[in-house]
């Protein structure tokens, strides 16, 4: 049997972290690798009342095939919720999703042929790129320093490249940690206007905040239609449920809904009405806190732990999020590591997978929300000890 | 704002049923269009006591990430559940998806670039070709009559035209209703291996026969690995769960992974697990007993109005399914037509919208799981009285 696939499909491989998940089935390894929330994080005994309460309320709507724009009481709940980001939508401009993956797919079938440029920062998340490359997009990567994108790059960038869009991540970002600074939000937003470029914030993290200020997303300094906001409650609520969405204007919203009658038809409504009833209940926040505190102490303990790594090993020190990431000395390749590391019992991904042209062989991004404090301490001791004989 | 589209969207319009269901928000509109289940067949106490259960077991592994593959118990009883249509099967060959658009989408951009051929059937479901307009397919069809698909019409058009693959709904096809004999589904299936050319094998409605026997899948008659499986819950379990399978030989379902990874990176895991604990639970073809009597009766109700339609009109009787296809004097404009039935209290979709190359104006598709009998006798009145003025 010989089949001759789509040509997106020639360079093709699996997503690295998806494929990670696979080889960590032993759980004897501290894995540092993944994006998970932790298991206490998820509510599950709160989520099973909450989906008994809106089956038994709204059952037979639920269970029925909905309208691909979604459920519209979650409308109404994502456009109060994103007021905490400081935007203001109109609820029709809401399109819930199946996961911010989902809306990565979508907006790039709306927007991208193939050999169009889509400007990313440098590093970014590999399951964004893994999308694109689906959709053969030509990457083109903006600089970014410790407050994350350099506004100015991104100017030059567009004048040079004109992008179909550009992709950012504000707040925490994946895989640096970093985040942007208000003043380098509003020039983003103006670039947007200016240049008539649409800007795609993918802003999941921006609630996992353990130090210092909220800062309002880009899309609220906003007023040209160009900043289209992605939404997602995987790192709050559940990745499981699959539930994010994506702020448009009128006529995108149109063209994503077109393309999604095409993909799932519509975000299972069970899952929508669990997120909704969860965002009326009020208490995410307040179901957060713990979860927060502890994330806040897993990231303290990394960074303290950083103390007894050799010598040239650089983090930037994040304020929230997911993730610290590394630049370590010139001559140690975290990929090639990894099979070592993983035999010593600590994973990890290498950096070289966020990187759009590769490279970059001395850099791993490491999580901390997935390992409780006494196994970071241990995992940190068995990395460094790893990195001193590499 | 102006912005440039991808080449795709350009001459995309809404799926014509989707966007039909936004208009019927009237309530007091009989609906003969749409293909939902019953509200009586969408078991929504049982869904909820199957949610809570699947939640308490299994809470914390529901609501984290999952793997792209799929929930594993769920691979188990899948593999079982399509023994039913004679079909053995690895439970690693399993992928659920969600929802089969989503499968369809997945394969099409596995398998498609612009312009490459897909043989359907004429007429064929509109969604299945909704997502192959998106993929830029160039659609060729295959003549049917009233058996369904004729195999020696798609021999001819496999050597003319070298499909990627060829789309059948074997059974109770959307929209005409009809049924492949086993004699066909054998001679399908050896086509495809002989001429080693993918079939789609699409088959939701296979458990809803009303009359005669059940009949083994293409699929089962396979044993090239051309034919791909496509299986729903759609139909029943609950369509608002969007939860559907795809069976196909290990390079393929790697693919498809790969695609899916970029698409939602996982099915919902609650969702997987709630269908896993129905079919687990056995109680399927208990529950659909009382729904299948209910459709069969709404079906003969439908089939029996026919008798006051103005003469010329022409239906082949199905055997079970979720529709009943028209054949309308050549006069009549179903499609202009349809704004006068709405006005007189009676909707339908023009069948028009499911022939790749559009006319055949004299069409209708009726759906009669969606009405009580009382509505049916009163649309059905209806609308021989609307067709009779026209």
């Amino acid at each position: 049997m010989q089949l001759k696939y789509a040509s997106r499909m020639e360079h093709m491989s699996g997503n690295a972290i998806r494929d990670i998940f696979k080889l960590l089935s032993n759980p004897d390894i501290i894995s540092f690798a993944g994006g998970n929330p932790a298991a206490s994080a998820l509510r599950d005994e709160y989520v099973a009342q909450l989906a008994d309460q809106v089956l038994k309320k709204d059952g037979k709507r639920i269970l029925q095939y909905g309208a691909t724009e979604g459920y519209p009481p979650l409308f109404e709940s994502i456009a109060q919720f994103v007021r905490t980001a400081g935007i203001q939508v109109n609820p029709s401009q809401v399109l819930p999703v199946t996961g911010s993956t989902q809306a990565m797919d979508l907006f790039c079938k709306v927007m991208i042929d193939p050999g169009d440029v889509i400007l990313v920062e440098e590093p970014t998340f590999l399951g964004a790129m893994h999308v694109m490359k689906l959709f053969q997009a030509d990457i083109k990567t903006i600089k970014m320093d410790a407050d994350g994108t350099i506004p100015e790059d991104l100017e030059e960038k567009i004048k040079k490249y004109h992008p179909k869009f550009v992709y950012i991540i504000p707040t925490f970002q994946n895989p640096t940690g970093r985040t942007l600074p208000v003043e380098r939000r509003k020039k983003i937003a103006q670039i947007a206007a200016k240049y008539e470029t649409l800007i795609l914030e993918d802003d999941p993290y921006r609630d996992l905040r353990y130090e210092g200020e909220a800062l309002p997303a880009i899309r609220s300094f906003d007023e040209s239609g160009y900043v289209i906001y992605l939404s997602s409650f995987s790192k709050t609520i559940s990745p499981g449920l699959r539930v994010g969405a994506i702020l448009a204007p009128a006529e995108l919203h149109r063209k994503l809904v077109i393309c999604k009658q095409g993909s799932d038809l519509h975000t299972p409504t069970l899952n929508q009405a669990i997120v909704d009833a969860y965002l009326r209940g009020g208490l995410l926040f307040d179901h957060m806190k713990e979860a927060l505190a502890s994330y806040g102490a897993q990231m303290n303990k990394m960074l303290d732990m950083l103390s007894i790594f050799p010598e040239g090993v650089k983090c930037v020190r994040p304020q929230g999020g997911l993730f610290i990431w590394l630049d370590l000395p010139e001559h140690i390749d975290a990929g090639k590591l990894l099979p070592t590391a993983a035999q010593n019992g600590v994973a990890y991904v290498a950096g070289t997978h966020f990187y759009a042209g590769g490279g970059h062989a001395n850099t791993m991004r490491l999580n901390f929300s997935n390992a409780p404090l006494d196994k970071i301490e241990k995992g940190m001791n068995i990395l460094a000890q790893t990195l001193k004989n590499a």
